[in-house]
């Protein structure tokens, strides 16, 4: 039996990540963990993530993985390289795969980038998009109100627009042609936030999807060849706590509902 | 010298409790301990938020507290009785003493209650108010969106009033007369979701703050006598991590600065 991908998260938001991977390899089976009763890493510290992450890729490695994917930005900002270093199977993160599309993308060589306030602290995207290109401009702001909207799915109407216009005006007072956005939970909102960043910039603005951009670096990696026709890989949902609106959550970030998935509660 | 209080949440928004407890009682010290590594608990199991009470229970009595204040709606409602039953000393939550002040506040005895979903779910509050008078009708509706507008200091303007103008109708189309707020970042937004309640209705609307409720319970417990002349007490916080942003959210939920304040961070 073919192994299967893990990918873990901090929380539900990840989803994204895995559905992205589903679409682009359904003949891929996925063991998906979300760290819900440690969510959100984005306000802890470094060395706390890094021992949560070590955790969770822990855990996954006892499902036989063949590829671990960090789906969550805080994780991949601060534990990629030490779960490189401890590990014997590939691991991708979530901003090398949106760092690099992002400098595909802009014309102007000058890159927002939209992630939690602990994302921005970290630096890593400006690093990251420097490590490919040093002569870009990268302007990294915080939007932490997205989050609770996408769980909300308050994704478009006046509400996300204020909180957008209000994120997006800084990016829009440095002209950026891109933004990359920089957390699983912001693509839901990306509709909103594409409309906003024309109106504020008078111009389009390229929206980058982490997410989809990670999917798209898997295709160096997997043998798709022997994919074509088999049949639909499976879909595994380990969570570490089962919040009450969790089937709700989940399925928006899948983007489908959740009816004949395999989901377990786990202690980590 | 005399013990201290604890009191404990799941991360800073309690230190609103604290302040409120500093305004009516100066003399008395506190330990404060907020659960930074694992915020939030609104969102996790009653099992799992049970167990982490117990932690910081039991941290807290280290410090020979006298009595303890459990100044999260979440583990109030599902993990004070629990702790009750465990402790030697009085244990308070912020429920019961919030439930109270809205019946007392109550003329038309339809009162509204805002707070996090899992607090909503658990029915806390309706049980604590039915308790004090089972003829009060109870409205409870969640309002996730007030916590990361409290904690970006978002609390008047274009977002908050909007979101407040959605989370408040239902209760304006029910008729309350009062509102508690149920959650410990909610009263930052009191100002803003009592012009809100009152347009919405077209009445003035009682709004109910569980801190200050909380405060009150306690002149029941302790010997103020005492207190007149003494010293001003001191106030020591203990945080489970130390997130890059706690100084700005520390000092908005404290109400003044943190300087000169012992802070420090310790392993649950």
């Amino acid at each position: 039996m073919a192994k299967p991908i893990g990918i873990f998260d901090s929380g539900l938001g990840g989803l994204t990540v895995a559905r992205a991977i589903r679409g682009a390899f359904p003949a891929e089976s996925l063991v998906y963990l979300g760290d819900t009763a440690r969510v959100p890493y984005g306000t802890r510290s470094a060395g706390t993530v890094v021992k949560y992450a070590i955790g969770c890729a822990e855990r996954l490695l006892s499902f036989d993985i063949k590829l671990l994917v960090v789906a969550c930005n805080t994780a991949s900002g601060v534990a990629l390289g030490e779960l490189q270093a401890r590990l014997d199977i590939p691991v991708v993160g979530v901003i090398q795969p949106g760092a690099r599309a992002g400098v595909k993308a802009t014309r102007s060589g000058r890159i927002g980038i939209l992630a939690t306030a602990g994302t921005v602290a970290s630096g890593a995207y400006e690093r990251a998009i420097h490590s490919v290109n040093d002569a870009m401009s990268v302007f990294a702001r915080p939007a932490p109100l997205f989050v609770p909207l996408a769980e909300e799915g308050w994704v478009t109407g006046d509400v996300p627009r204020l909180a957008a216009q209000r994120y997006l005006q800084p990016l829009a007072d440095v002209d950026v042609d891109t933004i990359v956005l920089g957390c699983t939970h912001y693509p839901l909102l990306s509709e909103t936030i594409h409309e906003v960043a024309a109106e504020l910039l008078g111009h389009d603005v390229a929206i980058v999807d982490s997410a989809e951009a990670t999917a798209t670096t898997l295709t160096e990696m997997l043998d798709t060849s022997s994919n074509v026709s088999a049949q639909p890989g499976s879909l595994q949902i380990l969570v570490t706590d089962l919040p009450a609106q969790f089937g709700s959550a989940a399925s928006r970030f899948l983007g489908k509902p959740l009816q004949g998935l395999d989901i377990r509660a786990i202690d980590l």
